[in-house]
């Protein structure tokens, strides 16, 4: 069916058999893509019923629709013209894991960090208020989202605005990524257990032979809307006392239900925050047994299921090296924002409970909660994505560095993070929290620099930033290399031209040098300690050539390149060029693509090298 | 009694009689020292009563007190060891008006900026828990700033630790800095009108005859406590359903009350709120009656109050542009956090109620609806102070650029912030959001200048960042200067050097000029436009001279000095010498006394070149 379906207006007349078929259809797509390509199962699986009776009742793109963090999208993409693309899903050129406006007008915004959906809806009503028009905006928040704080700024505003057109729909899964933590989550569960919600009373195999749940004549379904619908209507305690209009909890894979709620909130108008009940992994066994586990995945057989990560990577190496800090150190502490399993902190937190927090998608509050740790003594160690971190630029100033508080920011997924894209590149941390007064920044390019790094972060003083990227180590020819303290070197005598770089794009540096070998003496410095810079070393190092060249995985402006510049004119270095990313974000793709599309590669770094060199 | 009065210990005994002179006393030294070297009134005045019952019931230093922003701190600052020196409040190396480790070990942590406090106290006492000491950590804070996203990501992290020993004061007066906006605060105001609780039946005129209100026998004290404690330690529908323990409302003015409600907290163990409702500006008449106008107030005369702002400011231009650009663009949209009169909103917020937002304490909900906005089609400008800007670099980032909204963040308070110090400098924007892609900065020193970057932001694309300093335009004598559309120039013939700088500190390369007159011949660069650098005019200007001097009132790392360095180095440019503001934070105190502490005022800067000029 997926094939005839263009655009939301085809699925407004199909059938209820023809609805039961496509939404099985949907999820054997879902997971065969999933499986091939990677990406998220559990939370699009609990979202095919939803979606469907979204577009069924709302009128998009006139109506716009935002998915919050949007990695929950899929069955949206798969009916609003992106079937035959669908199989290139998280591929370099292919259709983005998240929303993307680019890719498609039913794509309102490109969304990937969370609890920013209701803002940018009441933002896109207010003005269409403004325009006289009567469109809807639908905002699509997991629970999850509903931990962070701009959900509740937002909630907060809406209580001033209850005439725009904007609907919200708060689909309780009873999850965020790891399982759900705070009051919250206890509240929505206490809902769901008083009030009673129609519960799913089908499964898989169910679905399969095509039972005809949805099918309930007209007459009836219209019968149920009168009594219920009423009664869903209600005050409710938290939400109507933040000021929201407030209906649910609904089943939300009933799709007459689901249809009968939304039509009615619209027909009232205004705002209306409208709570459904999902089932994370709904029509995949082992991810409705395990939803954690198939949040965010890489390829697998569908027969056999992920098999349990097994493979290194920082990440893992990183949750080592955390239980061997503890157990030496009995005032390490380690917080993340509902990435336990995603920083590596699973066998921290069951080691160390008690010196363990998951504070929810709440990265401002972890990161000032660790100031509170560290000034009462503790050594604190938020673990986070750097993505998330650009989040938490004012609580780093102003409750840990300000305050002379000893934390560790422990920055995973730095660098290009390819299967992700636009929302998720790790491009900007290491430009940022440059500016914070006192800061410390490391940046480990293997699994042995990254234990270095964390225990010399963990015995140092003030804001501490390690750095790391997604993936495991990289493996090159590293002989002819010499550590040192701040950084590793190879320079050969007489140098043409030194790199100067960081992390795993070392490796793209190593192999120009090789390309240049035959024409020119290229020397490497591959930084590990970006903050302080090792001045007086670097001074020694680059002062025999006729070019510094900074290779840099990350932004230009403010980043280290600009900062070594600033450097060598100070101290009458040779002249730099710097290679970085510049004005750009980055889509999604293969990290060999993403570096030949940013200059970053080895080729283009060995051809820029050598026209630098030749041009003066 | 102050004077005697040297820690917490001295007011514990005090009776009922002498508990009322000294709050008497405490309001007249308040209104003294504000109106003398300016400051936070209202707020002070609010909470006399409330800081001597928590400093009666709770052992500090020990038990840890924590203010919220930490502007409304003055009581505590006087009766913690600090009336001697209360005096020099905001001033250059006196007492800052706000919380202060290096002032007082009773000063937990700097702060100014709001709702981090519950996240930092919870830290605390988790830590405390840890180390099995049972002390306490108490934070106050307003109902201002329950309308900001941290305050509820910390309430739903402690909904899952109520064991640790942790009092919120909620402390209710009503209204933020302006009027409160949204959904909280018409939860309070409803809870308040239908619960009731003792309203403040004393006025200033009752305290100044000692009327001794508190002074009732202490049987029908412990009556009271019996009979209404149990019926305020009552469940609440919004705080217990985050799941946060609840009590209140108490009338905020009423010590014993208070000490029986804090006492009954700190016996029963872990997490309370507890909601008191006091009157900002108590004790002061026209503070009573004008909170707002009394919020950060310059010196005035007491007897005659503060007079009608007339003087003109960056702020006031602002405003006026702002009502000018609206009555020729019916798209334009003007977003506030809490802030109308701070940014000069007042006359456009009544000229266009339609069109104008303020959306509490809720810097990135603000940022996020203005994205929502210009995808819709209006053309929203944020106003925003710098400092409080470091909120939102995720979502100008993820909601803004990346969408490619065309948003207009106004930056007010760029620069050196005098009187309130070190949370408060605005040093930190022109780097921080120089490392988004695509953004416009713009660096107006002048009125003029403003309106023209207004006019050229709204009339831009993409995220346009403009950045005003605090105050009024300076006045030095500017001929000889040409200006051009990205910035303004006054080079002579064969310069031996040029300074680079933007914004008021101009005024500082001015002089220095000037001082070096008969030695050198030193250029000015003045940059209007900050992203992008207008780098043809720029390597003309610079190209002739033996040596670039970037003079910068902003951080070093990230900010506009080394990006002039690296475009240098690229384009064989003449060496940079930067001076900016270095790895540190800025104290308060005059302009004039930290320009000279950081090295930024016209001497400095005119040695400086002279040492550079000199040494090659």
């Amino acid at each position: 069916m997926l094939e005839n379906i263009h655009s939301p207006g085809d699925i407004r007349n199909l059938s209820a058999r023809e609805l039961e078929a496509l939404r099985n259809e949907i999820r054997g797509t879902i997971i065969k893509t999933v499986s091939e390509n990677g990406g998220h199962l559990s939370s699009n699986l609990g979202l095919v019923e939803a979606t469907l009776a979204i577009h069924r009742v709302f009128d998009a793109p006139r109506d716009k629709i935002i998915f919050d963090v949007s990695h929950q999208s899929y069955t949206h993409k798969l009916i609003t013209g992106r079937y035959d693309k669908f199989n290139t899903l998280r591929q370099y050129g292919g259709i983005s894991g998240f929303t993307s406006p680019a890719e498609s007008e039913y794509d309102t915004v490109y969304a990937g960090h969370s609890g920013s959906s209701i803002s940018v809806a009441l933002g896109i009503a207010a003005a269409n208020k403004r325009r006289g028009s009567d469109a809807y905006t639908v905002a699509v928040v997991g629970d999850g989202s509903f931990t962070n704080g701009m959900i509740y700024e937002a909630i907060d505003h809406a209580a001033d605005n209850l005439d725009l057109n904007v609907v919200i729909i708060l689909n309780d899964n009873e999850m965020s990524i790891s399982q759900n933590v705070g009051g919250i989550s206890k509240y929505l569960s206490r809902v769901r257990t008083s009030r009673g919600y129609l519960t799913l009373k089908h499964t898989l195999d169910d679905l399969l032979v095509h039972i005809p749940l949805v099918g309930k004549p007209l007459a009836a379904m219209l019968k149920w809307t009168k009594d219920s619908l009423k009664r869903m209507f209600i005050r409710d305690t938290l939400f109507e006392n933040l000021g929201m209009p407030y209906v649910g909890p609904v089943d939300g894979h009933d799709i007459p239900r689901l249809e009968a709620v939304l039509s009615e909130a619209k027909s009232r108008g205004g705002v209306w925050l409208i709570h459904i009940v999902t089932k994370k992994g709904l029509g995949y066994k082992d991810a409705e047994n395990n939803p954690d586990k198939y949040h965010s995945t890489c390829s697998f057989d569908p027969n056999e299921g992920l098999c349990p990560q097994t493979c290194e990577s920082f990440t893992s190496v990183f949750g080592d090296i955390m239980c061997r800090l503890a157990k030496d150190d009995a005032s390490v502490y380690a917080v993340t924002s509902a990435m336990r399993d995603g920083t590596g902190l699973c066998n921290f937190a069951n080691m160390y409970p008690d010196r363990f927090a998951d504070v929810g998608i709440a990265e401002e509050h972890s990161v000032a909660y660790c100031g509170g740790l560290a000034i009462s003594g503790m050594n604190p160690v938020c673990a986070i994505y750097s993505t998330f971190s650009q989040r938490v630029y004012d609580q780093v100033m102003h409750d840990a560095a300000l305050q002379r508080a000893h934390i560790t920011l422990a920055l995973d997924h730095c660098g290009i993070v390819p299967g992700d894209g636009v929302t998720h590149q790790g491009i900007f941390d290491a430009a940022l929290f440059a500016s914070i007064p006192g800061v410390t920044m490391y940046s480990p390019e293997t699994y042995a620099e990254l234990a270095d790094a964390m225990a010399d972060a963990l015995a140092g003083e003030g804001v501490v930033v390690v750095r790391y990227p997604k993936g495991a180590e990289h493996h090159y020819d590293r002989r002819g290399f010499v550590r040192e303290r701040s950084l590793t070197h190879r320079i050969p005598q007489t140098p043409d031209c030194v790199i100067v770089t960081y992390s795993i794009i070392t490796e793209e540096a190593v192999k120009a040098v090789d390309m240049l070998a035959d024409r020119y003496r290229v020397g490497i410095v591959k930084l590990t300690t970006l903050l302080p810079l090792d001045a007086d070393k670097l001074a020694e190092l680059l002062s025999g050539c006729r070019l510094v060249y900074v290779l840099e995985e990350g932004v230009l402006n403010g980043g280290v390149g600009e900062r070594l510049a600033a450097f060598a004119s100070e101290r009458g270095l040779p002249r730099v060029h710097v290679r970085a990313i510049d004005g750009e974000f980055i889509p999604h793709g293969d990290r060999k693509s993403l570096l030949e599309l940013l200059h970053l590669d080895a080729s283009s770094v060995a051809n820029e090298i050598e026209r630098e060199l030749s041009v003066r």
